[in-house]
């Protein structure tokens, strides 16, 4: 039986061509780390990660590598924003979507006097911009947004939310771990302050590596969370305050960050606007299957517009798990079922003490893939 | 010209057998995530996680693997310690060796309230147990200490440093960056609450991977300081409490912790004693050698007890720089200078202005490259 992968959003798999080649290739002929040797081997991972810099830029439209922060994943990156710039007596929004990535660092900061709200969104999870302004209070100091549910896939108005951030002049966070290299993301036009993504899910890179952009103000009023050894100005005890050493301590993921060069190369070069126009078809595909299966209740939107590929089922009078479960067992067909690790979402989407079985689609899915899932869904449902 | 590698202190290369396999296996074979999903190929990766924790257990002869946690580097889990134990008006010592991954996290810690000081060190790098009692504070919460010099090689009296850490009841933390996987490291001999490693340098593992054990007393009283998801207690905005979630947030870096999980395997089976005794026998060869040249100063030990084989010589009346670049241009031989991340080392052995070139020894170091150093070094010395 061969298997058909639907658990994208937690992860990318395959990976882009090329990856697991390109991190073969720095273990066994490269070897050596950035910022720490002369010797040429060093200088070519240092150029490696220097195009790295600039491909992700690219990809985002921002122009500049120096703010373009490696980390090991888009929780940290994250968490380098929240606890880098929260104080106690700030106040911070975020919506009612949010991943434990941003929940969890939330609540430790609330224990040391960091107030937050969430902005309301509808039953399809989506967030009204009109709601942001009687939310904002004198002392907020962040607006932070996952751009799309990892649960429902719920797309967020974010140049709606930046527009309003920018007017007051706040910091605005994208969590773009449902976005980035699954739908075209613009820095400057979303009017973000900064992105946060991993480099395993929609970049299509390996695990362990991340990405946090940050324009040049907001970098200068974080503090690193995180510090240690640079490679530069080694003779100083304290962090450096220059980009991007002042968040990235110790040695870096050099094995993942060629992988991810390599997977950000084969973005640019296929081009995200056409990735994106596949998964939409393959998304509006799927949710037209649906519509003819009864005995399942659909979380999020119902149309394939304001969303991403992240399809959410309730098996009503069902266990969920178990679903998850014969869909591997029965059809090959993998998935992920629970709350993954966003309580919030839940709660808001209505699904919160059941939890759903998410099926998500990637840049390898296949309508045939899609199909298989259709039937084998209406196979349970009815069954 | 065939390269001679001697910056195992800064990475180790080549990795251990089987390493970038085991990566390109998980990539394009495994895929999966832990904690995020229930089938098959999800449940291999947990086991190999598993087997991983096991396996450092063993390594550092700790009993309990939920204690085991795997971070994304020595820095961050020293990091983990410093920021999630210490609080404004508690006091740390450090001994006068430490590298910026201490240094730094400790002044940031300073600038909120925490005062350190520095267990003075002889010239040779080495600290003197009986100087501790008098450092000791009413509020002194930790002691923190590099097990082995990245400048000098030297290794401290841990065990003695133990005893009198453990008499007190006070945490003490050590970094075992330079001796993991090149010494024996026993973490209940030494008296340890905390022992923080990277995985790519002795462990032969890959970057972007290292291990934090904590004993149960310890982990408890640590705040963690990245918080996310875990794919556990998914119904829960705070961070999970038990080990080793509390300090595993977010998606772990699956292809690293698959290399490294191979190199700790290998370590186990070829014996760290016989590593260290081969690594000591090249070490005396070396030591040796340089004795019988003119014009170079040793940095540290100048004999083979008390040491490991990280050694940092100064040309004086010489820019070490453009020893170190000549050594790979004319000689294939690749080393580092430069302060090493470590000004309070530098200004503890004396060669805080000028910095040192280092060679720093490994498991795949042979007598011939000893030999080949030695010429190139006497060439340059007394040419």
């Amino acid at each position: 039986m061969p298997s058909v992968y639907l658990d994208h959003a937690a992860t990318s798999f395959p990976k882009a061509p090329g990856v697991a080649e390109a991190m073969g290739r720095y273990l066994t002929e490269v070897g050596a780390s950035v910022n720490r040797g002369m010797y040429a081997a060093a200088q070519a991972a240092e150029e490696t990660v220097l195009s790295l810099r600039e491909e992700l830029c690219a990809l985002f439209h921002y122009p500049d590598p120096a703010c373009c922060i490696l980390t090991p994943g888009a929780t940290w990156g994250l968490n380098f924003v929240l606890l880098g710039l929260l104080r106690p007596g700030d106040h911070c929004l975020v919506s009612a979507m949010e991943h434990n990535a941003i929940m969890r660092p939330l609540h430790a900061l609330a224990a040391r006097g960091v107030a937050f709200d969430r902005i309301p969104c509808d039953r399809d999870g989506r967030l009204c911009p009109d709601a942001i302004p009687r939310l904002l209070r004198p002392n907020t100091r962040l607006v932070a947004l996952a751009h799309a549910s990892n649960v429902s896939g719920t797309l967020q108005p974010a140049a709606e939310v930046g527009a309003i951030c920018r007017a007051r002049g706040i910091p605005f966070l994208l969590d773009a771990a449902q976005t980035a290299g699954h739908l075209p993301v613009d820095f400057q036009a979303l009017g973000l302050s900064a992105l946060a993504a991993p480099g395993h899910k929609g970049l299509l890179g390996p695990q362990g590596t991340g990405v946090l952009l940050l324009t040049r103000e907001l970098a200068q009023s974080l503090s690193p969370v995180i510090t240690g050894g640079t490679g530069s100005v080694s003779h100083l005890e304290v962090q450096p305050d220059y980009l991007p050493d002042k968040f990235e301590p110790g040695t870096p993921n050099l094995p993942g960050l060629y992988g991810l060069e390599a997977a950000v190369r084969y973005l640019l070069e296929t081009g995200v606007e056409t990735i994106a126009a596949r998964e939409d078809a393959l998304t509006g595909r799927f949710l037209d299957g649906l519509r003819e299966i009864a005995g399942i209740r659909l979380a999020g939107p119902a149309g394939r517009d304001g969303r991403v590929g992240v399809i959410s089922l309730d098996f009503p009078g069902r266990d969920n798990g178990e679903i998850a479960f014969r869909l591997e067992q029965e059809y090959g067909i993998l998935t992920r079922s629970g709350l993954h690790c966003a309580p919030s979402a839940h709660r808001t989407l209505g699904t919160g003490t059941r939890g759903t079985v998410r099926f998500s689609l990637g840049h390898s899915t296949t309508e045939a893939e899609i199909d298989a899932a259709l039937q084998a869904i209406r196979a349970l449902a009815e069954g």
